[in-house]
């Protein structure tokens, strides 16, 4: 058994849901179809999540609401004119117009149920679709499903007891096809996953059924093994392991969202990427292992917006709990770090930028500098993070010496250099202007 | 001003301190004297500070002390005798037998008692031998120095307000001699510093008195670039930085107590290392700045003996405080880390080995995987650490890629690679067995 997901992309018109029941028909395997709302159909279209909330915003301001609401219906109505679907149609027109109805209790929980219905109402539409087509399938709303979520509107996360739900939907007989992106609450409330969510549904769903794979239909072939938008005819990768899929969780690698592999992860059910306009494409296969006969660096990420906190103090390393009351003080100023790496009297802590303003930068300087009585603080802005993954790392030695001597040739100074213990990845702290050329160089080494 | 500490080879017999007396006449600025106890002045001897220790032990237990006194006593009496010193002898008896006079208050009062009459009466023996040679010296007893320290029996530090009275020494028109090793309490007990503290002691003089050198007689001619035991005829470092000096800190590198830098440090007063059997040669001058027209990498570090513990878990770099929980749990097992590098769902904890028993470790590792709900921990044994340093790094593009490049054609691998922002030092963890193989490859890259 397999479960399908297919996202806005492969679902935004008439065209595309063909594509997408060739994809159902060619293999009967796939028996639960996950969907996200309608997305662009075309570059200046508007994705329906997007209309969606500003019809909820416009209700929440007490506004007209009439033209959004027929832009929504026009959208749905538009492909069931396409695909000739007559049944859905009179549902989905009730939902869009019966939201503005709703009670006024809290507006996050009023924003959740409004985006919620894209995917509702695009999953009872492709229902009739399909079975319209030779493929019998039925509609499944998430609670009847079984997603049981904690209440925490626009960031919801599964319960745990909700698998044993979801592993009846197996004895379903037709197609099953569930909206993606949300879940219910013990008390009935709808709850969105965080954007991008109808991942975490398909991984959810893929996880409860123990299905053997968890499809990912979305509109690119492959995860690619460095930034695609800097490295031409970049070469995809066929397979990669989970951890592998993380390290290289930098931009570039923001095919699927974060939370939708911890399911599978956990329940070690692999998931392909495929593109609903080319399925033939082997596509990227992540899993808990892979064959290690290939090259050692499996792909190259990078990413900017980091900042460099270095701190000296002398004879730092003799000091018990030093980097403990470091932590402190960065709990303190809610501050999440990426890396902590270190000399024998200093510290760096590499930090994404956008979490610090000027003042507070300023103010945490201070708080470091007088609590810790060190010798020497320096803060460097707009850095970058370069990182080589691979799980060959560990069996090749010279990796880091051929990467090291790639950014070398290039003139590229390495703020810092960090390589934990499982050598699967090595990352670099270089300064953002040559993000590019550190991603080209080290492409050429590895893969050219 | 020049405050010049001899240390216990330098001062173990009546030869030695016939080059200690020229070393003193041939420069007039060498006012201000600090010494250890006589060291062995033959490599089946004992230390005075060992017999001294023995004495107390056998004080503290009761038992009979005549013959270890006896020893002792004859220690000084054999330099009298060469030297034909007649006075302080009588002084010296005094002292020594008196100590068994001690009441028995605390035992480590007692034992700081007896370790400090080492140097004590060789500072008073070594002031009636100067003097006697043409170098008119005055004894100065720690606390009419002005050396208040803490009341911490045998790992005591200096207090801040000590350096407004040790200043006053500058006033003495002799030579002062001082009793390296020890200070006094508020309460007038005696307190002495770590094992090797007379260099810290010559360290606070310099600083009370604002020396303009500290000089550190011992028996090297220098601190060499990498373990001379590993390089043969390895190449002596002239000029070093205090952070230079640090980043060195690990084995091979031991010249000097680690404490003994800070007030010089503060200070900003250099020191340089010389040695009493060759005082021409130039020894090693540390100081805050160095002219770095010189190479990249002035010193190859290893210290062995350290254990990595890897911690693993799916989206770590998405928990707040991660980190953090991982430290609070070393600190509740009391344990000190080195070095925390980190992918971006694992971290490497580096530490002493000695710092855990099989016992703890076992349940350190059932805490780390129980309470941070780990996917995965793996503890690895006898890790070296082997450091390049210089801070020529950080104008220099491709040490890093030199460093690897050395230890990938050793097939060497490396577990863990961490170099902070100050790019004063690059840190490879390796297993024990190559250290020396590292050691030596790293060498030939960077000085042969």
């Amino acid at each position: 058994m397999k479960v399908t997901k297919f996202g806005g992309s492969s679902l935004a018109n008439g065209t595309q849901l063909k594509k997408v029941l060739a994809i159902i028909k060619s293999d009967p395997e796939r028996r639960f179809i996950v969907v996200s709302a309608p997305g662009k159909s075309h570059p200046l279209d508007i994705k329906v999540t997007d209309l969606l909330i500003d019809y909820a915003n416009a209700f929440l301001a007490k506004q007209e609401t009439t033209a959004i609401e027929a832009t929504i219906i026009s959208r749905f109505q538009a492909m069931c004119d396409e695909l000739d679907l007559t049944l859905s149609m009179t549902t989905i027109k009730t939902e869009i117009y019966s939201l503005k109805k709703t009670p006024l209790v809290s507006s996050d929980r009023v924003m959740d149920l409004f985006k919620s219905s894209g995917e509702n109402c695009h999953a009872r539409l492709i229902a009739e679709f399909l079975t319209k087509n030779g493929v019998p399938a039925t509609y499944v709303h998430p609670k009847d499903a079984g997603i049981l979520v904690e209440d925490i509107p626009g960031d919801t996360v599964i319960k745990r007891e909700a698998y044993h739900t979801i592993k009846h939907l197996k004895h379903h007989k037709d197609v099953v096809v569930i909206p993606g992106f949300f879940g219910v609450t013990s008390n009935d409330s709808i709850c969105t996953f965080s954007r991008g969510g109808s991942d975490v549904t398909g991984s959810i769903i893929a996880a409860g059924i123990n299905a053997n794979l968890y499809e990912n239909f979305t509109d690119v072939d492959a995860i690619y093994s460095a930034n695609p938008n800097i490295i031409d005819n970049c070469a995809p990768i066929t397979e990669l392991t989970f951890r592998e899929m993380r390290e290289l969780s930098y931009a570039g690698f923001s095919v699927l969202h974060d939370e939708a592999l911890i399911p599978a992860f956990h329940q070690n059910i692999p998931v392909v990427i495929k593109n609903t306009n080319n399925p033939d494409a082997p596509g990227t296969r992540i899993s808990a292992s892979r064959p290690l006969d290939t090259q050692s660096v499996i792909g190259i990420a990078a990413d900017s917006g980091f900042t460099s906190i270095f701190l000296r103090k002398y004879l730092m390393n003799r000091e018990f709990g030093f980097g403990f009351r470091i932590l402190e003080i960065l709990k303190e100023f809610g501050l999440q770090y990426e890396h902590m790496p270190s000399g024998i009297d200093d510290i760096t802590i590499i930090l994404r930028q956008n979490q610090l303003t000027p003042t507070s930068e300023q103010q945490l300087r201070d708080k470091l500098l007088t609590d810790l009585k060190l010798d020497e603080i320096k803060i460097e802005h707009d850095i970058s993070m370069v990182a080589i993954v691979g799980e060959g790392m560990k069996n090749s030695i010279g990796v880091a010496a051929k990467a090291t001597t790639a950014l070398a040739n290039e003139g590229i100074n390495l703020e810092v250099i960090n390589q934990g213990a499982s050598e699967l990845s090595i990352l670099f702290a270089i300064r953002e202007p040559y993000e590019e050329q550190a991603t080209r160089a080290l492409y050429q080494v590895f893969f050219d």
